[in-house]
């Protein structure tokens, strides 16, 4: 809403492209090509289109260009591209008044903001997708270089059973092939124009309208989609929601990274640096900033996403409200994933993994992560239902005199004559090693791994 | 998120409170108070206070307070309140190396930019319940002008029975007794200073900190909340969902005019003029940009009260990313209302009801809007299900011949000798005139003009 | 919530996949599979898995598999799997003990929920496919019959220029090839097993776990996903958005017609028919029932939709509160978009259309639609700023004396000696024919069914 | 959606209020009440009343009344009332056909659902209210009773300062009054009568409308509320909201439990018992099931609360698709709040905190937690600046040795010559104790203790 907040909660490379200049260069881009798409279609004289062209490109945000003048204009009449157009018309007249006549002609008001979107959507995109791209080359690589590192595997915010980090990481990095090739779709979905004029048949342009359009859609590099999409906003959705995805993936990494960090347990941190996560009250703090930007954009990415899709059942040929703040969601939603996007690359690229204290507090768990374990363990002499009765007893047992789980176990098997041979002894030996309950740890993240650079 | 969108879908007054400017002037406001409740609590001196609120009233946001200073370093820090505060610091220490030692002294980051939130909705509230205000008055005047402007009420978008145009802007009133009370209670509600310092027990000031407190709340005007609100969220999520429904309330009412506005229908208009709800490509069109502009605000309005009410369970004494970008999304809210608020302003005080087409289109309802009537009338003396079958057939018969309502029903009367009597003639005589048909629509819009004007 | 409402905001044949029936049964499916897997594998006997799957198979909702007996049992351990399997394995072990040792082997609770969550979305998104393909259907043959129909095009609920009223079908059909397409990758994206065990490793199975899991995936017909899914739910939030997005086209359809079946307008009708779309108090109102639904689905989706992407970012390898009502509200939103098809498919199957409405409608606009065209053909002379100049002074002359705009503008041309020749008399004779301002309508016509039809 | 389902995330005694049976009951309620108001207006003899009212009295959820046989009719109709009343009609008449004309005289359906809602929601309201009262009661005697128990206060998810277990109560607790009162605002708002047949103006009734509205709503102890509402919906969406916020207050108390019952912290811990929170998986476990029920309920909330607030711009005297489902999704809040109420309830109940854990953690911090104190120790000599400077100094030599900070400043304070004096001799013996840093939090307590007791 403001600059300021602008700078915290949006990030380079993807915020740029939906700024005020973006906006304006993109609505100048649109009628320069339209002017020479014209000229194309044997429409507009070639030299019209030159000087609607070469104004196009020399123009600035200033003058009647300049955002504060446009804005006030823009809101009288419910659309940007109104007092633009007026200026871009005005612009071309001062030096060729022939040729001012061929400004936006053929197009509604619509045609040149839903195309700006198409395009800045296009180059932000772009910046979002190669981001992704980094993050999951670094978690490849985490994911393959700690294949050993043993961590307490928590389930419901409670140690459940031995993990790899490595392996942890590869679930992180599962959603992300997937996240690309649906958004690179829903990109592509987007990448179109939109040209149908008054009221989406392109009837002022009598039989040359697909002529005109065709032409449009090349200088662009953009598709021609068939028909007019000025109340049909389901690209819109689709790639608000992916990008709400997006946004959520990251999240959930920095959700992990940010509890690995609390202070009780230390597995991970956050790269420091200077004026990074510092606290104005306590000198000593430093705070999991790459998590909270990648938490908070995933906190307001689905209330953005959900009004894109509420936006769905607009009236007639252009609906009243209901399209007409699609770039402005839709560039929040491209904030919040690529804020997202840029703290936790920062983050990964700086973070500290201590396997060490990952070990201790594996240790510190007195074994009951191994609990299942102990149980398949059991059941396979036992079958299930009796060895979860005793395992029950056990855990009880080691719960209460606050011993280790093995200890409370081997006190039982020991005293209960029934039990002899319950556990054999090679069995026993790994039981109570994490490194040994690896399951299938290591062919998932080589599928993951390989997912993602098949991608 | 741009300024030239801030300024299509924004509007003074409300809009300036949420700016840049407004934000560092809040934040400045902060700072220089607590510098003067620190004196007043005898902890700092008095000639440091008066540096620090100096330098504070003197601050102008460029060098070191220029937001694109202040953004990417917040940005870093995680807060705002970091490189403020330390760009504050140098600015008080240039001149006063001694009064800097005071700067922020007690506080906590989150501590300034609630205050801030609080301050700046304050100011923002007091002008839009003043724009609401404005409305319900000029709907007030509006009621009781038409309550015999007869036309064709309309449910689930089919004409249903005569209502007086008066009455159905009473209906769009109604709510706003409610909406300014709670919206003042929830502006009441988040009226208060944020002061806990680091984990929320201003345990920095020793036992002063009570003392500071008050002082600091007395000086801007808020209250002292008791206990810090640093991880309880309610007031700024209540404030955001008033937000949204007084929003609503005033998308509803564009809703209805622009439905009332349709080419078929004319019975009401947006006031038109210079650059006014114009075309790009259609000349002739005057759209109803007040109410797209209100149905805009509407639509977007209840992603952002979602966000807010999501996050309400943020962890321990100061949560990870769930109230980091409130007033981001908060001053979204501000936004969505005001602009409604501003637009339907705009457009009551210009707004032209065509009475003669109101009567016409419910002439042109050929009397079935009078179904109801003439069930009544004929099940007072039939009994209300034999009554509706009869209307059934009545209906069908002036359907499908193309007739009046009233045509098919004498026809009937007349031909079956078993209703001879149904309908007595003076009944018969007012069934058809809508001005008849009233019921309690009179003291409807008493009561509520009342309920207006108590509130 | 309740079966009554279930009934009105729902319908099958959709719903039924997502009723407490479909649920247990899709459990069980599970559970016989894996025991089957298991003795694929060569872990349990092949007899025991036999007995378990002969269970599964006889599973009725009744005794200990009654809803209201599991219910209570699953608040207490926050998940239905637990009392489920300790019913099936107390089932299966009332004939063969030894055979129940293997119920649920190697599997975890989330397991079961989230397969059975894959089985049922793979059962009501087949469903769904085929509604929306019949919905296809139906507007390919109304886009194509409808070609010459012409009606007026609307565009921010003014009229605007004419089209015709297949195109506007078209309109309505084009995101649907989009939709079929996606909403297929979605549905395929969670077409997986989940079988991950304790942390997500099954490293309860040794090294076999790959191996049931294969088998396990290919006797559900499922995929093996590579590596567990349980902290990562972008494939439900992708489903969930593109069910949403299906809701919405839905609803836009609803929208349209609900507009053009107001009295006033009057051009197309649901389908009346017992008990259809009545009112209590109004026996004559044939109210857009259909659309209402539609309309409805299209309201309450976007908020579950928005419940999905926030819950992308859970705790760890299994998050808490973040997936556990997945199914919950997934299935909410395969309910809306199941009761929109069903509404809109009825809604379509009888629609009526009536051709000469809207052709009285057009000409009611007294010739304005058609000012696109008359700027069009003048500033193929004039010039467009010219044209526009001229056009605004034309309609404001036509709206003052309540003239045709064809009046007013041949009056222009006559009075102005510089207009001589400014439209050609061929030209001049065609400007207010609305077959003959068709654009490019039957070209995007033949696209869009061809895009259909290839999808 | 299912039975099952409604049994894991609702809970009695609210969640009874919105099945079935009780909107039955209320629409049941809803006709008696009219018949005998109509009797008492003078319009219905009270005999065909009594009829009606007896009929209503002994309805039962069978036969015609079967919400099976209702559902269906209630989806064709677009309204579940049409069916009721014929249903109830029918009823009537079989003993007294007489009396069944009177049945629904004057009202529309929307008035039979709209006041069934407002019973509903204010039985349901009592008693959640109930529910919180309980818990800000328990919350209360907790917050007292730990007013000494010291324990890491943790911000941005890192240990900040040492705070007291009662103090975080009360910061659990500080919501509630507000909660309530504007829970009990919103529940008045919405405790009144719909009646307004068919556009809302009791014209049916002729002049005595107003007359049968103030007996109906006498008789159901609900008010009048002026005008009718049937397209004004704030009502309903204040108090989804007020929900939302119940729900997120909740869930706020099982987010902290949560944390605090993680393996590594171990400070609190969530009743365990019979089948609670337990693991197909792993037999040890004791998973913080109530915190999750919270957790899930306040997830769920926000996108129901958007819902709501997204309909109020329902079009004309009743929306289309914009209020139909208003109950089925108010009543989904209903059940969130009242799950969560029922969760945290049941878990605060049997809830156990263990102190020594609390202790132990807080010294694992090695001291840092007192990095404030020190900072304004020193402060007090150097000035804010300096301090801070210094102990960044201390903070990093004392991580980087891995020593306690206490150590790391005596070694700094005793090694510059500059510092001698810096932190006074009494101010270091209360430094690094955590009972001497509650700053104002025994007064917080009180003071929201008593905010509590006066609510």
């Amino acid at each position: 809403m403001t600059d300021t907040l602008r700078g915290l909660f949006a990030a380079e490379p993807v915020s740029r492209h939906f700024g005020d200049a973006a906006l304006i260069a993109a609505m100048a881009r649109f009628e320069a090509a339209l002017a020479h798409a014209l000229a194309d279609a044997g429409i507009a004289p070639r030299a019209a289109a030159e000087r609607i062209a070469a104004c196009c490109a020399a123009l600035e945000p200033v003058g009647p260009f300049d955002p504060a003048v446009l804005a006030p204009a823009a809101r009288r009449a419910g659309t940007l591209a109104i007092p633009f157009v007026r200026a871009l018309t005005g612009a071309v007249a001062r030096d060729d008044p022939a040729a001012a006549r061929w400004v936006h002609w053929g197009a509604t008001s619509q045609d040149v903001i839903d195309t700006a979107l198409a395009l800045q959507s296009d180059a932000a995109g772009h910046e979002l997708l190669a981001e992704l791209t980094r993050i999951g080359d670094v978690l490849a690589l985490l994911a393959d270089s700690h294949r050993q590192t043993m961590m307490t595997g928590r389930t419901l915010l409670q140690p459940a059973a031995p993990v790899a980090f490595g392996w942890k990481v590869a679930v992180w990095l599962a959603p992300l092939p997937r996240l690309r090739m649906r958004l690179a779709l829903a990109l592509e979905d987007l990448r179109v124009i939109q040209f149908g004029g008054a009221a989406g048949t392109r009837a002022a342009l009598g039989g040359a309208g697909d002529a005109v359009a065709g032409a449009l859609a090349a200088r662009l590099e953009l598709a021609d989609p068939g028909i007019a999409w000025h109340a049909t906003r389901d690209r819109v959705g689709r790639l608000g929601a992916e990008l709400a995805l997006a946004a959520g993936a990251l999240a959930h990494i920095g959700r992990d990274l940010s509890l690995l960090m609390q202070g009780e347990v230390g597995e991970v941190f956050e790269p420091s640096g200077e004026g990074r996560g510092g606290s104005s009250a306590m000198p000593h703090k430093r705070n999991p900033v790459g998590s909270m930007l990648a938490l908070q954009a995933g906190l307001r990415a689905p209330g953005l996403a959900a009004t894109l899709l509420a936006q769905q059942a607009g009236e007639h040929e252009r609906g009243l409200g209901t399209w007409q703040a699609d770039w402005w969601t839709l560039g929040g939603l491209f904030e919040c994933a690529g804020s997202a996007a840029a703290a936790i690359g920062e983050t990964l690229d700086g973070l500290r993994v201590d396997a060490a204290a990952m070990r201790t507090n594996l240790q510190r768990t007195r074994g009951f992560v191994h609990a299942e374990a102990v149980t398949v363990a059991l059941a396979a002499t036992l079958g299930r239902p009796q060895a979860q009765a005793l395992m029950e007893q056990v855990c009880t047992e080691a719960l209460e005199r606050g011993i280790e789980l093995s200890e409370a176990l081997d006190a039982l098997l020991q005293t209960d004559p029934t039990l002899v041979g319950a556990v054999p002894a090679d069995v026993r030996a790994r039981l109570f090693d994490p490194a040994a309950q690896q399951g299938d740890a290591g062919a998932m993240i080589d599928r993951t791994i390989a997912a993602w650079r098949a991608g």
